[in-house]
């Protein structure tokens, strides 16, 4: 082992502590809008409050930083001589689901911090820059489209996502304003094409297959393609006590059914297809009422295109059956699509090569979870770095790593780097 | 016809006008808690504005107004020479659910007051006084029980039942002190038994029976049994994209085959069996997550209570063999059990006299709605009125009344009093 090699160790071994700490720190209030548990919504107190530390601690890593029209918050760690190459983005999303895990997006954040932190320590400059970047919208967390601020970065955003408003009806231009941004300069945040060498994003498995190899470390190949809808089913309300049960139009019942429909779709498909019903709504949602109307949502994922444009229509076509035979009236809008995203494939090679040099198997798989990756493979050439979680538990309090496990994701980072600088 | 029988004709037509009304304006702001729909809660500022116009109303009719230690708006109607006998009582609730009709319970109050109303204008004083009442709470419109304001009354609370807060996290107490109550002095609002001669409630019907059998009103002989529970299953939250379907403790997916089950039981269940999940929650909410836990009511009710409760345990079973089949943890609750109510019966046959002196065959019917005279019945006789609804929807904006019958039975509410004086 060379001298550069047992310092690149030791370095890995204290930032990957680190990291882990700041995640956990970032998992409580002021950093969360919860007081109990984690949910960092996008452009609320929570995001300002991570924002300012998070600048904090890039500054001590030798960032210089800049909030981006989109609310992105960019630390830049200086090319050789001030050359004003393309750069190489490290990062991930700050937001997070209600009832979080500490992990899920602020890993990957912190572990850029840590790489631009390991350079400034041995004082070195690369022929290229980088940027960490801490993306403010990736879960969806507050209003109703995901990815929002990597669809602005990566100029693929459909203007109409902008004119949309949270549960509470404050719209997303009045909650950019609270965060002195101005929504119609939102898709200034893109960045011109070729100014971005490569994207690379570390994150949590969010799944059980690394556990169950006993693998610390994952390359991502491919994300998978989602399909994300809204359904609204009509009956009738009326009181508990006096509607017979023959003559009922019960918006609850039919969406039981629906929601049994979506799950034996996805059960009956290929091993990676996943429906999931995340959320559902009752009106009114009294005790004695029968439900009048039924709002929810339905995720249908698959590491294929194929097999997901297959799946969605045949759990449409079920629920519509069901409203059919229950004379309940039925609405069905398409919130998101995203099609399969696959890496790039030769920058993928090298990072299975950055981990084969940890002493680590490079397993590839592909990530069933949607993630900024596969949105920024429109700007650039994009790899992913994937970690071990306990449990394979993910969007829940639960969520944990291996510190261990993060210093390894951390070393062959690193590596990756050198191997791109050299 | 004699001059008096015309009189009572002609008042109960301004008389009923007015009760209709007086309802429709009550169903909007200042008087409904909601901007666009009418829910009215217990105690709320919807409740103090309707409580502050109606006694301005009960005023007009010459009625001498107070408010109960429970919050419950009483309208003195007083005898002939200041005689302190046992009052006539009349009532009904101005709560409702979410969404609400303008019928539900406003209505009897309402006509309550035509009574006195009735009577003032022809100078009329009887031999017993009459009050007329608006309970604060019968829908369990804010806090997790129902029928708290009539309980208080009829001396059948049990104190367990102050220790109790709304969605929002204020408990009864503080609600209490912000109507200028006290919690510690609830209880007191019992009335002495023998002090109320009878109590009587009209109402609209709630169902479809009168309007199918084209009756405008009808006699109730008894209030069906009750029960309500409230059911939680607790699965494993976790990332929709990344869980296997086969690897799912999926809460909502085993909600839905248990609200499956509550109905599947009611429809194999004698016709007056009815059961409804009318409430359900659903944490952490998100459409990108499994969720983790699922909250949900269960109300069943019946004519009689050996139907009742057969049921209950056979859809409890149902639910125990789902939770179990899906590894799901189960906790249930009763919120709340109530008997089959009879009406007394000699009562009820002056009732039905009454109603048959306007005219109207005197329809006997059971009532498959809760009503504040099922409670009323532990302090006094009680007899009740049902007047027909359009299309029997009810707990809905689109709850309707024909100005006709409700003129109808106010004169039947007359006769009764007349006979009941004589």
């Amino acid at each position: 082992m060379s001298r550069a090699q047992r310092l690149q160790g030791d370095v890995a071994a204290t930032g990957g502590r680190r990291a882990v700490e700041r995640c956990r720190r970032l998992s409580r209030p002021p950093y969360s809008d919860a007081p109990d548990a984690l949910y960092r919504g996008y452009l609320t107190p929570a995001h300002a409050a991570t924002r300012d530390q998070l600048a904090a601690w890039m500054a001590e890593a030798g960032l210089e930083t800049r909030i981006d029209p989109a609310g992105n918050l960019i630390g830049r760690y200086p090319a050789v001589d001030g050359v004003d190459a393309p750069v190489l983005l490290i990062g991930s999303h700050i937001d997070s689901v209600r009832d979080a895990g500490a992990f899920d997006g602020p890993l990957g954040v912190m572990l850029g911090v840590e790489c631009a932190a390991a350079l400034q320590a041995q004082r070195r400059r690369l022929p290229f820059p980088i940027e960490v970047i801490a993306f403010g919208d990736e879960e969806g967390s507050r209003f109703p489209a995901a990815m929002l601020t990597s669809r602005a970065v990566a100029g693929v955003l459909d203007p109409r996502h902008l004119d949309i408003q949270d549960n509470a009806g404050v719209t997303l231009a009045e909650a950019l304003a609270g965060f002195g941004l101005d929504v119609q300069r939102f898709a200034s945040a893109r960045r011109p094409h070729g100014s971005v060498l490569a994207y690379l994003e570390a994150h949590i498995e969010q799944g059980p297959l690394l556990e169950s190899e006993g693998l610390p470390l994952g390359v991502v190949t491919a994300i998978a393609a989602q399909k994300r809808l809204a359904v609204t089913l009509t009956g009738k309300a009326g009181h508990a006590g006096t509607s017979s049960m023959a003559l009922r139009r019960d918006a609850l019942t039919a969406a039981a059914e629906a929601v049994l429909a979506v799950e034996r779709v996805a059960r009956e498909g290929p091993a990676d297809l996943v429906a999931t019903v995340g959320r559902l709504a009752v009106a009114p949602g009294a005790p004695n009422v029968i439900p009048g109307r039924v709002e929810f949502t339905i995720d249908v994922r698959a590491g294929r295109d194929e097999v997901r444009d297959a799946a969605a229509p045949r759990i449409l076509e079920a629920i519509a059956a069901i409203a059919a035979a229950r004379a309940v009236g039925l609405e069905v809008r398409e919130v998101q699509a995203l099609a399969a995203s696959p890496c790039d494939p030769a920058l993928t090679d090298r990072l299975a090569e950055a981990v084969a040099a940890t002493g680590q198997p490079p397993r590839r798989l592909v990530s069933g979870a949607g993630h900024d990756a596969m949105v920024m493979a429109a700007l650039a050439p994009t790899a992913m770095l994937f970690i071990r979680c306990a449990d394979g538990i993910s969007h829940n309090p639960l969520e944990d790593v291996i510190v261990q496990d993060v210093e390894r994701a951390l070393e062959a980072m690193l590596r990756f780097i050198e191997g791109l600088a050299a």
